[in-house]
């Protein structure tokens, strides 16, 4: 088998067989296969396209290019939820304490940053002390124990997709269907969970910005978690502007507790509550409506905020943090954002909201770059709400006072006022199982 | 500038401007850019084509990308003739001392074969002592002499189509008209001659399988070579099957002697009258009808075979190879390879034939690949040709006997007998100027 043939193949409109491309992943993971040949192939793809097939086999290679994780010493049912990312998306944070405070097990591993879209793993640091990076005994310990424990991704797990995607990243050859889908289940495929809940998002702040790209990647997704043989199922949900009303690390986890404590914005209560009703219907519990009132008492009962309490405190975080959240909003500078007419926020270009946090030092542009975690934005308005002229739309935290105009000019070009309201659209689109 | 942008622009197929073009031939030949970047651009190239402009850009860059000749020295307009390849393709060795027999420079850096195409330069090496690698002040010299040299590419002529060849060789990026243009425009631009004769191949032995691809790409360099100021035509010939009768080294080199003798098989004839005709007639040296007369006449004297052997004299070859060509027949073993049944060789599959030849010694896989000069095959039946069980269809030559019988299978593998006459196809499809 050469690699030769497999590109000429694909470019060719051929299909590949499963042989030609675990020989690929191999190839490539071991670094036999160079980067110019991947590259190519890549880009292949990119015009050809993959069969649900194809891609299914990809996404297993990627899978089994390291280390598999293996949870039997977890009891009870795991679940995992994941995002394709967005800007404000904060409900690991809130979804994972509910889910886990009801008995489901939520053995977490995460991601950072990078560009527009923050990771959980950089929120969860914004609290001091807390730890992302603890050996497997005492994370399994903390899951059995608190029934909640959340860490970063290792390296060794599937590092084929590690090396494709900076590849990819760097050839523009990011924006491919089978090679989005391939890359977000490989690496979920490797973990060891019964049942995912995939939010797939739509509109300007996501990958996928027409929601029937959007909802053809949750198709795809949805196809290969259940061939590997997962519960699974996906939300499209709207990603065309924030979600919730913070931007940022340590402000976000701020929302996320206000959120477990009852006083969270309405699209991130709504979000979050049919995340984990899913994620407790696909693990038994009940019938969908039954599930979406468990997740409602796990934050009016407060069961779910002592949950994330007492998981930041096994994992070495300073919970006077989460008991009183105002603590996380320590940045030394701050400028507020106001309106330059009267209007309504017709649309938002969300991406550049978060260009516009990551500007202020909230998200990285290369992999190494330093985060400052008290960075970010507190919404005041938003698509839909009319405002007036010198009204705030929104505050900036930064700890990089020379960061504020940039940051304010990106966010105001990303903000559109019209005489007219918006139509409105929903926050879930539809539930693909 | 990013290498990054210019990418997704011809991914999503935007038309990229002289100076994005430049960046990336100058940033790829300089080692700035990445193989990895060059290939997915390659392959975007190859799904998005190219505009006549951007494919000129291409190929002046690539031009510029090494020394660009001088050949000032050179007394009289200086012409060159240059084949997209073939098998058993040796017009070089006729074409070139019948045109500087009747006056004109011709003052020729020539490649080395690869794959199942064969060089000029290989064929000449295979004459003891000949040397292709001599001092410009002593080529120069020679060429105003006896009118014509003919020499390998030095290693700063287009050094980006050198890398960008071995690049796109292993990503199956080779089959991309624009990718083809300018790799062979952009080496012929960076030599110093007045007027080109372009043979371009069609049929199953080129790189171009159909006629119309064939044109398209005839015009295509034809138009770049006008836009450099080069008088320039294409002549679109038959590559559906060997060219004469022998392919290999030391064997096209006594077949191009025979024609220059008088001897010659009819299509090579005719195909080394016409280039040779065109040759005279950009250099203004009549009509085209007084060029084939002369040309003709130029074999008839014997003036082009006296011309070759002073060229082969001055670059140090023994002349008495040429003088008595059969000395040049000197491989060790041979196989007579028989028609396994009665029949017409309906076609053949004429890249089977050059790697059958490849098999025996003669060509190279890799570019490192050392080559036996006396290794080729003399055909004794053609296309059109009927014949009978047992008869000879060619005669195998090797100085490595193992090689015989997998080069006879290849060779009869890419032979079609039936009992019918294939339709006869033009030698010369069209002239474009």
């Amino acid at each position: 088998m050469r690699m030769y043939d497999i590109i000429r193949r694909k470019r060719d409109g051929e299909i590949l067989s499963e042989k030609e491309i675990q020989f690929f992943v191999r190839g490539y993971a071991s670094g036999e296969i160079p980067d110019y040949q991947a590259s190519a192939l890549c880009m292949a793809i990119y015009f050809r396209g993959m069969t649900v097939e194809e891609t299914t086999a990809l996404t297993l290679a990627i899978r089994d290019s390291g280390d598999r994780l293996d949870f039997s010493n977890i009891n009870g049912l795991r679940v995992d939820k994941h995002s394709t990312g967005g800007v404000g998306d904060k409900t690991s944070l809130v979804v994972a304490p509910i889910v886990a405070s009801l008995g489901i097990k939520v053995a977490k591993m995460s991601g950072r940053g990078l560009g527009h879209t923050g990771g959980t793993i950089d929120k969860l640091e914004a609290i001091p002390g807390f730890c992302t990076d603890i050996p497997t005994a005492e994370f399994e310990e903390i899951v059995n124990r608190i029934g909640i424990a959340i860490v970063g991704q290792t390296a060794t797990l599937a590092p084929a997709d590690k090396s494709l995607y900076a590849l990819r990243d760097v050839t523009a050859t990011v924006d491919s269907m089978p090679l989005i889908a391939s890359s977000i289940m490989g690496k979920k495929l490797a973990a060891d969970d019964d049942c995912i809940v995939l939010d797939v998002k739509t509109g300007s702040g996501s990958f996928m910005k027409t929601e029937e790209a959007s909802e053809e990647l949750a198709r795809l997704m949805v196809g290969i978690g259940k061939q590997a043989g997962k519960k699974i199922c996906a939300l499209l949900t709207d990603m065309d502007k924030p979600l919730g009303n913070a931007v940022g690390n340590a402000i976000e986890v701020w929302e996320a507790v206000r959120t477990l404590q009852g006083e969270g914005p309405e699209d991130l209560v709504e979000l979050c509550i049919a995340l984990a009703a899913h994620m407790l219907y696909l693990a038994d519990k009940g019938d969908l409506g039954a599930c979406e009132r468990m997740a409602k008492e796990a934050i009016g009962s407060g069961r779910a905020l002592a949950t994330l309490i007492e998981m930041v405190r096994a994992q070495g975080g300073d919970v006077s943090y989460i008991e009183t959240p105002d603590k996380l909003l320590a940045a030394k500078h701050s400028l507020d954002v106001t309106a330059p007419k009267d209007g309504y926020i017709h649309c938002v270009d969300t991406e550049g909201y978060g260009v516009a946090a990551l500007l202020l030092g909230a998200g990285r542009n290369k992999k190494d770059d330093v985060i400052d975690h008290c960075a970010g934005i507190q919404l005041h308005a938003k698509t839909g709400d009319f405002i007036k002229a010198g009204d705030k739309i929104a505050t900036l935290y930064t700890n990089s006072e020379a960061t504020l105009q940039v940051a304010r000019d990106r966010l105001l070009a990303a903000t559109f006022l019209s005489n007219n309201a918006p139509a409105p659209r929903p926050l879930i689109y539809k539930v693909i199982e």
